[in-house]
């Protein structure tokens, strides 16, 4: 175990004892400077914001607002294209529901990848059913990426738009954004990025990938349930009509007519996710802190060090690319993955006690395609450590002797 | 001062100094209990729901269902109607979005009320918007309170719903919810109750009530922001289809068909409000700890020393009816209630400072009703007692004397 990352480790009071979470592409842990935020938030500075005539209130629409800058220096973005979610998932559900279902008509085709996340692919045949779309499908290359070269073949003028994982939750393969830019911009598509998991690990610049939007959540960014963002381009934000209405996103209201307040309060109805925001911000300063550089390396590192040890075991399938990050999917010969997440829970000798997740990791085409109902994942976060790795694997090696 | 008021006080770390809080209507501070139920349930405890093998997500996920069942019972509904929302106005637009779009059509018509808030308003007129129904104006009795004689008159078949506010947030007004479900039901409406206002200071049976809607948001509740309710009775809410998709909703994904979850899954896409599930619930302990008997004679006399007080000056107009619960809208005579609230926020001689609300308070038509921009308004919790009454009436004197 590396000094550096038990400096850091020592700052997450989920991973006590003598616990190896390798769940992090699940959600992540949180640090103690986010717990102290979302604390100072609840109680010594709680208020509401926007309308308060109080100075707590004011105060705490000022740091409300600066949550919202911060999540714009975070991506790369303008404050004003920031809107605040319940998560990624609403995120893609917003714009599915106001800027495809107006954008798009009947004939109209969306290219998604057949190793998204359900949340990238539910909501746009939910808009299918709705409104006539077509869902066309980019294949992966033999590693397991998504194939771009095939992407480019697929998309023609019919595609209005183009939705990716950054980085896939079950592979951890890295999509080239800008080069998705690209050509989903050549059609005249609008490009969708689904970043959950590239957020924690990648130093976001959505002007630089010249994407359309950008959706992630705050609870795999280290920061609190209950948020995640939404980022638009202003041009594209603007014109999208409200989708959920009531307090703070309105202008004006009558019985007769009401009118809206500009992008992106008006996507905001409610009282907003106030404690959420400012444990957020905290997340991202934390995450900064730390650097995000350094986050990347750390993964990459780690990534590279578990697929060679797995690949080492003549009993092991290791899927997708080599230069994945942060995510390894693998099968056990023999042994299903809820058998070995089950047996990795337990308490090895040593006290030491491995989480992995076990499943379809909400990604069934993905399952489909690589013609297993399930598979183990390992992921990492900036706590991993080669001990969680040696744990791991000390854990597969009791595994295989009790199944023979 | 009670001793009683005191005991609670002491347990708001938001209520420190010299603080006279009275906008609790807007949203109520938090006690310790609900904190310390945060700080667990985003560290020691911390994982996600409903997918890990291991033991950590095992126990969260019995939590975060214990937080469901906790929530029926609150309520006083079954566990598998309770559908855990951002908000009380997102749970309005789910029903919006859903129930109505799907159980309306062009020409069928919604009641409602000149005392909603906007949250129970705008998505009626996004609804209107989009399928051509009509929205129909429950107007109030002399003294503010929702005029269910007049709904009865208005009402007949061609209405499928009646979407009404438990408590004013404006006035305080209570809705005999009995009755107006009775109504509603004899013409074969369904009943919305939004029940922001009334969930922290009437014990609720919605059983009783025999609503089909029920609305309402943790932070008002002195829980968490990010987090609220929708209660749907089960056969309504089993028939509706899904308003978002994503992850934890489906029942099988290929990209020919997805299958969902039954209810109240359905309605939760992605990963849920984990941490604020698990912290409202520690709110609704706290607060049926207390007693809501406690709680709601405790916020009815209040409001009535003050609304006496008021009464007692010849400068004040009082909103409401008399037996209004918890929230006092007045106004000042020739003062703005914005100067009043700045002045209020000001440290008195005697150090301390008032915060009310000042403005529209979400609710438009009904300052047009009341044929003023604005109210002031005080309003009440659990930690308020007689000192914040003449903390407020003694900076109503202080402004009295600024103004002339």
């Amino acid at each position: 175990m590396s000094a550096e990352t038990l400096t850091l480790r020592v700052q997450f009071p989920g991973l006590a004892g003598g616990w190896h979470y390798l769940d992090t592409a699940a959600t992540a842990q949180k640090p103690q400077a986010v717990i102290d935020a979302t604390v100072a938030a609840m109680g010594r500075d709680y208020a509401t914001v926007h309308r308060g005539v109080y100075a707590r209130s004011a105060e705490m629409t000022l740091a409300f607002e600066a949550a919202r800058r911060r999540t714009a220096q975070f991506l790369g973005g303008r404050e004003d294209e920031v809107v605040f979610t319940r998560g990624a998932t609403e995120s893609i559900n917003l714009v599915a529901q106001t800027w495809a279902q107006d954008n798009m008509k009947a004939g109209d085709r969306i290219l998604v990848s057949t190793l998204e996340h359900h949340a990238n692919i539910v909501p746009w045949q939910m808009l299918r059913d709705r409104i006539g779309i077509e869902i066309d499908v980019c294949p992966l290359t033999a590693d397991g990426a998504i194939d771009l070269e095939a992407a480019e073949k697929i998309l023609d003028e019919r595609h209005k738009l183009v939705a990716l994982a950054h980085v896939s939750n079950v592979l951890g393969s890295v999509l080239h954004v800008e080069h998705a830019a690209k050509l989903a911009h050549n059609v005249g598509a609008k490009l969708l990025v689904d970043g959950c998991q590239a957020a924690p690990r990648i130093a976001l610049d959505v002007a630089a990938m010249d994407c359309d939007f950008y959706a992630f959540s705050a609870h795999k960014l280290y920061g609190p349930t209950g948020i995640g963002v939404l980022w638009a381009r202003r041009e594209i934000l603007e014109d999208m009509r409200p989708w959920q209405g009531g307090g703070a996103m309105i202008d004006r209201v009558t019985f007769d007519e009401t009118t809206y307040a500009p992008a992106p309060q008006r996507f905001e109805a409610g009282t907003p996710m106030i404690i959420e925001a400012l444990g957020m911000a905290a997340a991202m300063d934390w995450l900064e802190g730390v650097g995000l550089e350094r986050a990347l390396r750390h993964e990459r590192e780690l990534t590279a060090v578990l697929r060679r040890e797995l690949a080492a075991r003549n009993d092991v399938t290791v899927f997708g690319p080599e230069d994945s990050l942060g995510i390894v999917s693998f099968a056990l010969d023999g042994v299903h993955p809820h058998d070995l997440g089950t047996i990795l829970d337990e308490e090895a000798a040593d006290g030491t006690r491995v989480a992995i997740r076990a499943g379809h990791h909400c990604a069934q085409p993905l399952m489909d395609h690589l013609g297993v109902p399930a598979t183990a994942r390992a992921s990492f976060g900036l706590y991993s450590d080669e001990s969680d790795i040696e744990a791991l694997l000390k854990g597969i090696e009791r595994t295989r002797r009790i199944f023979g």
